[in-house]
């Protein structure tokens, strides 16, 4: 069929330690399938890539004669966009270097990039979510851990090993003094993943007198959410938790914007789920610690694609 | 005549507050007419530009008729490569926007690009000197101030607003606290532009009780260079105080890494001409600070690029 007059589409994969999902997904965005697989209990990587592309096919037969999957795009941990290998993944079941994108591109017929989660995610806003139009943004990924991704003058920084952006890691120096399980101190992820926020929460409730509804919750139950949901009811150390967040947020960013001149800076995860309570406090903080240069123009938004999607959507846009 | 019959040449042009140097450089980093020419005291920004385009098309006239000049790159402080404009240059006799490139361009008839001197610097590394081959590196210029320029995935970045790199204004946190002329406090610059260095240095020499040749040299008249001289002879202080100049610019360098990822860091200016007595220091302590992804994998190099032609030849350079 000819690709004019076909409806382009991409697949997306979201290749986690648990679950591998696949999607294939419409130039506007829209899943027209979808389906989840193990990634794990497969008795050789060949046959894991055997059940993906049979999964692929299978979904394909599914859907209207007239789509066009141009390409496909894999978010995995430890992904290599330069390579096209996943290189050391702790948590998935093969070990070493896997030439992801060769095998999995041989097994389909289709191109296949692949890149780590952040950057996937940084790949979605700009091609379906908050970044549309947008050539020079930073994505940070606040969850388990930060992760980042930089586009810059329309291009997602790769890198001479892939390892760019891995903004979790810029370390904020004297005074920020939680240990990183890289073995360094003050990295930001320590201060703006969900776990950071959450000790910054409990280090309050320790050292001060004030009364906290989050002093209900056993500590090892204690998410951001809890802490947002208490900030909105007006718990002034929930509200505290995130402004200090945000300052430190602030801090870390407005260095960024030095190195790469962006226009925005986009949220995505659990954490930026609390909104302005993060959001107002963060912009504080960035502007007062940004050179003039970056001043009163960079905006802050939190993204735009649905949580469940995101990763499909994400590894989708890293098709071009 | 025919392209390919040609000798391929760009034009390269640094603007300064007192001066424009021309040079004709070909393929190979030649530089085969070379003409300087004042930048003040021309009635109007038109008539300087008539003037610019006279003494290259001179310049042309000289040389052999073999010459195909492809393009004019112009290094110039406030430059911006996006827009082709300079913004607000404080020590250029024109005020406000100045479109450059569009008035260069309509002048000689060739396509012009501009970019500030840091950005130039990492073109001619790329093009002609010590990062040949290299698609991700990160240039400083250690002189009158810290400029930067990141080339990543073999791009030269230049961000929204053709602000990217401005590395000399990445902060370091807590316990940086001298004064920078941006309005805030520990910017990189402060610590290892050419008064950065001889501040240490004196800062040293006051809260010391040691000897050194140093003492001799009146506080005004210190430079990198008597620095380095002395050091080399042995002076204790002297070699101390770029070792701390080291580990302040690798402890910055350190973050550098993990947002592009690069293979090499290039240094050039005045404080780089210390040689080892810097690179020693600032290699160990980036290594120290360093992420595990990147350790043991960044070489740092001094530009290979003679000193008088280095503006000229990184001018050239933004002609791709």
């Amino acid at each position: 069929m000819d690709i004019q007059t076909s409806k382009i589409c991409r697949l997306g994969i979201d290749l986690g330690g648990t679950n591998t999902v696949l999607g294939i997904v419409d130039a506007q965005g829209s899943i027209l399938a979808k389906k989840k697989m193990p990634t794990t209990g497969h008795p050789s990587l060949e046959s894991y890539i055997d059940k993906l592309a049979e999964t692929y096919f299978a979904m394909l037969r599914g859907l209207p004669e007239d789509i066009k999957v141009i390409g496909a795009g894999v978010g995995a941990p430890c992904a290599n966009q330069t390579t096209g290998c996943i290189e050391g993944a702790t948590n998935l079941p093969w070990k070493g270097t896997i030439p992801l994108a060769s095998l999995l591109s041989k097994a389909t017929g289709i191109p296949v990039s692949i890149s780590n989660d952040a950057n996937a995610a940084a790949a979605g806003e700009r091609m379906f979510g908050a970044a549309r139009g947008i050539d020079n943004f930073i994505m940070l990924t606040l969850g388990t851990g930060v992760g980042g991704g930089i586009v810059c003058d329309g291009h997602l920084l790769s890198g001479s090993r892939g390892f760019a952006a891995e903004l979790g890691h810029v370390t904020l120096g004297e005074g920020f003094d939680r240990d990183c399980p890289c073995g360094r101190k003050g990295c930001l992820q320590m201060y703006a993943q969900a776990g950071g926020v959450v000790q910054t929460a409990l280090e309050m409730l320790d050292s001060s007198p004030d009364d906290s509804v989050l002093r209900q919750i056993k500590p090892e139950m204690l998410t951001p959410l809890e802490i947002t949901l208490a900030a909105r009811n007006g718990d002034k150390i929930a509200k505290e938790t995130y402004r200090l967040t945000g300052e430190v947020l602030g801090k870390g960013v407005a260095n960024f914007l030095a190195i790469t001149d962006p226009d925005a800076i986009i949220l995505f995860g659990g954490v930026s789920k609390a909104g302005d309570l993060l959001i107002g406090p963060m912009r504080e903080s960035m502007e007062r610690n940004a050179l003039f240069l970056y001043k009163n123009r960079i905006r802050i938004l939190v993204s735009q694609l649905p949580d469940a999607d995101a990763a499909i959507l994400g590894a989708a846009a890293l098709v071009s």
